[in-house]
Parts: C-alpha cells; sequence; structure tokens
C-alpha cells in the first residue's frame, strides 16, 4: 500500500484538527483510498500541545530543517498563519521536494505567484482549499467542476467573526461593542479582532475566489475595504422594517466594463439565500454564464471543518500525482488591460439625522435630484426610540445609482451644515 | 494544443445545451485550460434539430457504430435517459476506447456496476456528475473534497419538478392537480409526470449520491418511496402554523444501527435551510464526521446548467487522464453485513378528520400511548373552511417516534371505526 507521510507546522486550533482527523480516519483512508496517510512530523514549539494531542515523541521536530530532511515526510500542512516564518518554511518545504497544503490565506493572497514558481519548479504540489470558506468545498468546486463556466459575480458572507457579531446585534439589538465582548468571551473573536472586524480576513479570501473566478489575479490592494464597526443597531432595526439583512459581503464582480471588487457591510434582502447564513456559518453565492446560480454554504471555520478542507487537499495530493496546481494566471499582477472599477453602481440606504423643521425631506432630495440620484423609498418618524434632541432619524433608500454621486450629495449635505447630519451610508445588494 | 473530440448522443434540451456551450466556449476554454475541445460528432435522429443549432452537416452520425468508429472523437455524451438504447451505445462507446460522461440517472443508478467494469476494462473514462442535481456540484465536492469525512447524513431536495409544485401550492394555495398542470403547460412538468412525482427520480438520484456518501452500493430498490400526489394544501396551511414548509426529500442516513434510505414528502422546520430551497432550486445538505454541516445548491435541472456539469466532466476528463474512476465501492449489491433500516424514527404530523364529539381526542392520544407514542402538539379548532359535515380538522404532532408504532396505532384507529379518520400522515424532519 502506498504510504503517505505528513507534516503539520502548527499544532493550533487547525493543526490540532487536522492531527486528529488524519490519526482518528487512517484505517478508513486506508480501505477506501488504499493509502496509508499518517502524520510523520510536527513542528510546534509548545512541546507539551503535541504530547497532548498524542503525538510521538521522537516526531516532534525541533526545526523546519528537520521536517525538511525527513524522508518520511512527504507532504508539509502549514497552518501557522502570518507572513513569516509561514513563507520561509513553505519555500523551503517546497524546495526539499514536499508538497504543500496550505490554510494561510495572508501568505497565499499576497505570494502566491512566488508560491506556485517554487512548486513547479520543483515538480510538487500545492493545495490552498483550506485558505477559503473552512469546511466549504468551494475552490475544488471553482476548479473542477464548474470550470467551464465564465463566471460573472460572486457574493459571499466569508468571514465567521462578523457573521456572528452581526447576527448576534440582529437578533438581540445589543450594540457592537457589547456583541463585540461577548464574541471574544466565547472564542468566536480574538483578542484584537482588527483582521476580522475591518474585514482584511475577508479581503484575502476574495482576493484568492475572484481570482479564480476572474482567471486574472485580483490584487488584495485592489479590493475596497469597510468594517462593521459603524453598524449600528438603529440600522439593523430600520433594515428589518425595509425587509434587509445585514451582512460583512465580499464582492466580486466582472462585466464587459471591468471587474469590481469589494468588502463591506450591506443590506441583503430577505428574500436572497445569503440572507439566512447566520452565526459563524459561511457561504459563496456564484454565478456563471452556464450553471447560473449555485451556494456553498457551511461551515467557514473551526477545526475540524477547516481540518477537513486540508485532509481534503491530503488525500488528493496523494491520490492525484499529476495535478497539483492551479490551471489559472498566478501572477503578482492582475493582467494587463484588466479594468478595475472604482465607482460602484447600486442601491443606497442613507440614515440622517434631520432637522425636524418643515421643508428638509424636500431639501435633501432635491440635493439628490442634483447629483441625478432618484428616491426610492423615505422612511421619517418621531417615534423612535434614540430621537436626538430637536432631532428625527430619516432614511432614504435610493434608485440604482452610483457611487460617485452617492459621495458628492453626502458630501453637499454636510457641506450645508444647517443642523442635518447624514449618520449611515449602507449598500444594498 | 492538445484536441478533444466530443460526440453527443441525443440533442434534446440538456444535449443542446451541452452543445452550445462547448461551441461557444471553445476559445476560453483553449487560453485557460490549454486544450482545444469541440463537438465532432452528434448522434440525432431529428436530423433537422442538430441543423437549427449550427452542426455541421457531416457532424450528424447516423448510428452510434459510426460515432465509435470515428477517430476525432474521444469522449462521448450520453444525455439520451432511460436504460435502452443508451445502455447498449454506452458500452459501445468505452468498448472502442471512447471515454463517457452522462446525465443519466437512471442509467448509472442501475447499472454502474456494469458500466464502471467495462471502462476500467478498457482504461476510459466514466464521469457522471450530471445525473444528479444538474449544475450543484455535489459529486465532485464528495470525491475530491469531502473525501476525508464519514458521512452521517445526506438530506436533498434534488428533484425541481416537484419542488416547484409543492413550492406554488405553498405559496398559492392551489390544489395538487391545479399546479401540475400548470407546471405542465410551462415545461416544469412532463406530459407523464410519474418519475418527478412519484419520487422515482429522486430515488435514482439518491441511489447515487448515497452510494458515494456510505462507501457502499445502495440499490435503487433498497430505498423507501412515497410521492407528493396526496399532499393537500390543507396540510401545507397546518404545516405553516406550526412553523414548517413541505419538501420532497431524500434522506440517507448511516449510524451504527445501519443504513436509512428514503423519499417521501416531510415538513421541514422553517429554520433549516432547505427550507428556504423553492421553485425550480435544488439543493443537498452533508453531514459529515469533519465538515459538519454543508449545504451545496443551485439549479437541479435545465438546459445550461446541467450542461455545466456536463463540461465539467468533459474538461476534467481531458485533463486528468489518469483519473477516471470513482473511488468507491461500485457493485451491483451492498456490501454483506449492511443493514438497512426500514423502521424509521421521526417526528410524525398526523392530520384527522374527527367525530366532533366529547371525549375523542382523549381516545385517540389514548392508542397513541399505547403503542409508545407521545403527543407534542395538538391542533383542534373548527373555523377552518373545508369541515365536513359532522367532523373536525384535529392534527397531532408527536415526540420522536418510530415509523413501526405510527403504522399500528393508525391501523388501529382505523378497524375502531367509529367515524374519525386519519385524513394525512407526513413525516417532520
Amino acid at each position: 500500500m502506498k504510504k503517505v507521510g505528513v507534516a503539520i507546522l502548527g499544532l493550533g486550533v487547525v493543526g490540532g484538527g487536522t492531527y486528529k482527523i488524519i490519526t482518528e480516519h487512517r484505517e478508513f483512508y486506508k480501505q477506501v483510498y488504499g493509502v496509508d496517510i499518517s502524520v510523520e512530523s510536527v513542528l510546534e514549539l509548545r512541546r507539551e500541545r503535541a504530547l497532548e494531542l498524542g503525538v510521538d515523541e521522537n516526531k516532534i521536530a525541533s526545526s523546519i530543517g528537520e521536517v525538511c530532511s525527513n524522508p518520511d515526510v512527504d507532504i508539509v500542512v502549514e497552518v501557522m498563519g502570518g507572513v513569516e516564518p509561514a513563507k520561509s518554511f513553505v519555500l523551503a518545504a517546497i524546495g526539499s521536494g514536499k508538497s504543500v497544503v496550505t490554510s494561510n490565506k495572508e501568505l497565499f493572497c499576497k505570494y502566491s505567484h512566488e508560491l506556485e514558481k517554487a512548486a513547479r519548479h520543483n515538480k510538487v504540489g500545492l493545495f490552498y482549499e483550506a485558505t477559503c470558506v473552512g469546511g466549504v468545498p468551494v475552490i475544488r468546486a471553482m476548479l473542477d467542476n464548474l470550470q467551464g463556466n465564465r463566471f460573472t459575480s460572486i457574493t459571499g458572507i466569508i468571514n465567521g467573526t462578523t457573521n456572528y457579531i452581526l447576527t448576534k446585534m440582529s437578533n438581540g439589538g445589543a450594540s457592537y461593542d457589547q456583541v463585540l465582548k461577548e464574541a471574544q468571551k466565547l472564542g468566536y473573536a480574538e483578542a484584537d479582532p482588527t483582521s476580522d472586524v475591518e474585514g482584511y480576513d475577508a479581503v484575502y479570501k476574495l482576493s484568492i475566489l475572484s481570482s479564480l473566478a476572474f482567471h486574472t489575479k485580483i490584487p488584495y490592494t485592489e479590493i475596497y475595504r469597510e468594517g462593521i464597526t459603524e453598524i449600528s443597531p438603529l440600522d439593523i432595526a430600520y433594515g428589518k422594517r425595509l425587509g434587509y439583512v445585514i451582512k460583512l459581503l465580499a464582492i466580486g464582480r466582472c462585466g464587459k466594463n471591468g471587474i469590481e471588487v469589494r468588502v463591506h457591510p450591506a443590506f441583503v434582502s430577505k428574500d436572497h439565500p445569503l440572507s439566512s447564513v447566520n452565526d459563524s456559518f459561511n457561504a459563496v453565492y456564484l454565478t456563471g454564464d452556464s450553471v447560473e446560480d449555485v451556494m456553498l454554504y457551511g461551515r467557514g471555520a473551526g477545526a475540524y471543518p477547516t481540518g477537513s478542507a486540508i485532509v481534503g487537499d491530503i488525500i488528493y495530493c496523494a491520490t492525484h500525482p499529476q495535478h497539483r496546481y492551479s490551471p489559472f494566471d498566478n501572477t503578482e499582477k492582475a493582467k494587463p488591460n484588466t479594468k478595475f472599477i472604482k465607482n460602484f453602481s447600486g442601491v443606497y440606504y442613507i440614515r440622517f439625522k434631520a432637522e425636524d423643521r418643515a421643508g428638509e425631506l424636500s431639501k435633501l432630495t432635491a440635493i439628490f435630484s442634483k447629483y441625478g440620484i432618484s428616491v426610492a423609498q423615505v422612511i421619517q418618524d418621531s417615534d423612535i426610540a434614540d430621537i436626538q434632541k430637536g432631532k428625527v432619524p430619516l432614511i432614504i433608500v435610493t434608485h440604482s445609482t452610483h457611487e460617485d454621486a452617492v459621495n458628492k450629495a453626502v458630501a453637499a449635505i454636510k457641506k450645508d451644515n444647517r443642523g442635518t447630519e447624514v449618520a449611515a451610508v449602507i449598500r444594498v445588494i
């Protein structure tokens, strides 16, 4: 029977899950796939963590060099996170003829071109299903199933922490700060939550997914980014009245005018399948020119779901020795002539703290009209709990318009400071 | 550049869609996959249909022999449906060294063991993503992504016609017969709808999907089957009051007591992601021991979505010459010692047309109690539109119990014929 030795770099949450899946399923994989997969080496500074998991003492490596020179290791699993030393370790593994499976979205997003070049040069595999959306089978689906499609759109809820926070805010009416604290206590948010709540994590993933979808590298620096820290319970409540649910969306669109890539909070209509993706669940909604709409839904994070993606890559690597790379462009930059659209089009929800005086609404709509924005819906009421002194909440939902026009209208309203303030601008998908 | 010639057997809806996808994307596939894929032959008796689609006259074959002896054909796409002559044609293609891509669920479900044996013997590929759930990437996901999991459960809405009918019945309150007629007019149901509405189509697909999920052949004859023809608007309305939506479900479960496979209408809680899969959309909800819950959602039928699955298989076949078969058992029968559970457990919704007299409810619950069934919920009201003379609708929802117990209780109530009738029994998932 073919033997495949695995090394795991980092026994954190995902590394530990991966270790357990491989060891617990060893007989199963022998029986079903005819391959004996075993963990032959781990690189983990916290020796006691490795021992707790049941790793044999003589399989705990003390350096990446030791892993790379171990002839029993065929595949190196990198689950350390961050750029360095992960990058050097991955390149060392590739250089010594090991295939690599990684869950490191930041590393892969920023350096996939270097890693893939090295992998091709050394004729080893490089797999990265676990970089995006945990256990949800999105990358393999795009590579080996939906690959006959030209994708026009990809819309995802691809960060578990922010979806957990927004779901709790929507259900309970609590503020962002309250829910964040709770999420940190429960382990759903990190002590420093910046990468999640400011959208960086989603940006890395969207860069990888949209590069695959649109057949050109989408550098993460091209992706518009806005986090969820400013979302207020008041907007969530008004959204509900309008039939919307708030989500942090990662959006990629590809049309004849160019490519549009962005991560920001957005209102999603209750009729859209993404609107019922709650808590720490994630989903990716794809539209292709043949398949039409497809949604892939599941656990976007966690030891076992992400471990499932890693082990899927390990078995694929072990059983598909000829098929190890992406068939897509993987350069540092987008293809020449790729045009990135920054002036997004869409519907906008705008909440004002308006002066409570006659003619205020007509004044605001006149400014919108000046910038070519037509108003679809207005909510104005005085019986809302948090009315500020002398001001009333006023909501305007536009018809489809452009980002630039909205920005100009908002700037004009701010400049014309007669007391009415723009309290929130939220895109509607 | 590698050239790959395709033959299409049957230019019906799916065959036509496949033809169009291949021809419209030819340059795209050359560019992205480095393979020149073209349709080199079609077998279609309606010559004018082929010409309408733009097939070159000299590429219209007049017999399967002509297709098989055509040296430009590498891959044969079988989209004819039915067992014969499809089976003979597929075996002829395999025998002459062509790989086969099929969308034929009945053929593959019943004869996969013969087809795979022939494919292995002739060292050609055999692909069948399009047999199940149209464009939804479920088979490739199970083979090449989630393959490290032991699946405990698979629950699917895998027939578009019945989901369309049940959605319309739920939205409009119309009867089954009315909606069926409408669906036939719109092309969502066939003139003879038996295969869809009686659940045969779903049974074939569940046989294929559960065989993959549970690593043993699940003969379709082992699958319990019940169609949707008896579903009444009244039950749909009561279901709504209870927080349920009616769906035709295909269910496979694998646990230590055995395997349970069944296709029947069921009430799904509104909180479950499957409850919002509407119209002709389909979805498969999988639970694996590592990945936890995954749902794959999309168009379960149609020229382009099913064509997308076929073309995905064609490109995979063209670019993965070493990987052509299922890594799973594919025998005619289940593995020895496989135990099929027939006495399902679960919650039951039972509607009575009850005699309107004192003590009737207590009499019924006494019978349930006798068979060990405990009652979770009762609805009894007299203001329902369709009260029959002297009878009132009475609904009992049980706690989790067993099918045998429910059948015995229902038989006892029928036997004890004091006027109260059992009008509907619907499982709740």
